[in-house]
């Protein structure tokens, strides 16, 4: 997602970021169904039944867990993100818990499986994406099996025709193209969640797995940008920085914006959230003087929780919620 | 575009490739009009009068002049494209040559200029993204104001609300955002035609405009990818390779696939183009055998163009369009 679009409350499809492990599948919709496995009914649901069951309607913001992972000094192999992958949309489809109740969880159930249908070869294996939740996590009542992102049937790239939503949680929960969904009494050991996907500096290590997004404030760049250095250069005088702030945890409490790289900081107005999970939208009034300027925000969540100047290096490049930084050019004027 | 897309005759929105040179403007669809500007008569269009109009729509193929920068040797600081700045979507709107004449064209214009709302730096100077067209192409039947892409209004990153549509030229022609149409007396000399999009070797050289797509042919890559190396893994036995080709001169005669490194090369079967500018369709017969092997395409248009093994180095990395190489290993099989 180009950062301009921080200005808009729901992203537009085609700059609401993608992360895509393997090839694009292009399922026939008509055929398409999720499979219920280890439940204690069967149950198997096509799009037209997926589309017969109550309605609900969220806007959600979505981020890649490998976010800023190209900020790193010691950048690891991966998608070298540096801050677009991320978005918000407002997603609709149908509340997974009653289904989820219909096919009848067993008792021992600890974890719920989600395959998609893409598949690759990850780690000299072939297999399809897949990722486990706790069973906790997906009886919550805002957890959806959506079908449309902004009042249109999902495009091929976001998961058509159906993916999950977990709202709060990093991107890689959040399964597209929906194949089966999976009831297991032992928690689950995919790829996916026991060796990508988790917080560690060696590879020997268990590691922690990768759940909610940090707290995070982005500021839209101000001015406009070179060609292609992409540089900002922005006229003198008043004008209103603006940008979005989110965690997974709880709501934003806090957004600071500093004018001199990170010395000094001032709160900005902080609009309240329109959803659960879906972004604020924050502004910062300044009156801009001739030369360069090292701008930064960072945000506070509802648990005391902080943006850090640096965040800890780790193998896989995850969770990099370090203070937003944007250095910009005030022109002399005209 | 990721390539496995080229199995798709329409790009979805999302998958299309998009060259944004600055920020993506977002302007209120209400107020916006194109104005007309050294015409006979003064005219302004707003959408609805844009939508009021005559209506047409037709499959276009679009490319951008940097395709394949990436892939020459000397490798030229810009977009680093590797295959996949291309697409094909079914752009609906109005012709513009009707309303070319309507505006009343001065007897002695020789070229038509486009003014997008995009605006940055380039060059060292505040400008907004500005193309000529010589008047002949701009009154040619099917060059149309667009204002939707595959049966929906035009996405903000495609240009919202209307931007043009040349069908036959590389992307760079097709200016987003549309704010002002002008009729010249003289040739457009501004930035995106003088100085940027020119074939050159030394930026002292005037340089040849770039105008029309060079005959392409690309190939979805075979099997499954690896994460996140994206090597292809295929399982041995009959499979169909396919692809698109595509000419802005000419219609495709012939597509040639090797499975030899390019060394040795059996025609592929083509299909019809959809439209005069819409890339056509190839499917090769292939039973695959364990171990390396390194593909190829090429296509040939009916001017005689073919593509070549390797295209001539230039300036600002344009016009690659060299031989399509897949390498795909096939697997010992289960």
């Amino acid at each position: 997602m180009p950062l301009e679009a921080l200005t808009a409350d729901l992203t537009p499809a085609g700059l609401h970021y993608l992360l895509i492990h393997y090839d694009v599948p292009f399922p026939d919709h008509a055929s398409w169904a999720i499979t219920f496995d280890g439940f204690e009914r069967p149950l198997r649901l096509t799009l037209g039944d997926l589309r017969a069951r109550p309605r609900t309607s969220q806007p959600v913001t979505l981020e890649c867990a490998g976010n800023g992972r190209a900020l790193f000094e010691s950048r690891p192999l991966s998608q070298p993100w540096l801050l677009e992958a991320v978005g918000t949309a407002e997603w609709s489809g149908t509340p997974l818990a009653p289904l989820l109740r219909d096919a009848g969880v067993p008792a021992a159930t600890v974890d719920i499986a989600f395959a998609g249908l893409d598949r690759g070869i990850e780690g000299g294996e072939e297999a399809g994406y897949e990722r486990g939740l706790p069973l906790a996590e997906a009886m919550r009542e805002d957890v959806m099996i959506a079908f449309e992102m902004n009042g249109q049937p999902l495009l091929p790239q976001h998961g058509a025709p159906a993916r999950l939503i977990v709202p709060g949680w990093y991107g890689m929960a959040h399964v597209k193209w929906l194949d089966r969904i999976t009831a297991l009494a032992e928690p689950f050991e995919g790829y996916q969640n026991t060796v990508s996907y988790r917080l560690r500096e060696q590879q020997e290590e268990p590691g922690e797995a990768l759940t909610r997004m940090r707290v995070r404030s982005l500021m839209a760049p101000p001015g406009l940008p070179t060609f292609p250095e992409r540089d900002r250069m922005l006229a003198p005088g008043p004008t209103t920085l603006q940008g979005r702030a989110w965690s997974g945890s709880a709501p934003i409490e806090r957004v600071e914006v500093s004018l001199d790289g990170a010395a000094t900081w001032s709160d900005a107005e902080l609009q309240p959230a329109p959803a659960a999970h879906a972004w604020q939208r924050w502004t910062f009034d300044w009156t801009a003087t001739p030369g360069m300027h090292d701008l930064a925000c960072r945000a506070t969540d509802a648990t005391g929780a902080t943006q850090p100047m640096a965040a800890d290096p780790n193998l896989g490049g995850y969770a990099n919620n370090a203070v937003h930084r944007v250095r910009v050019t005030v022109t002399a004027g005209s």
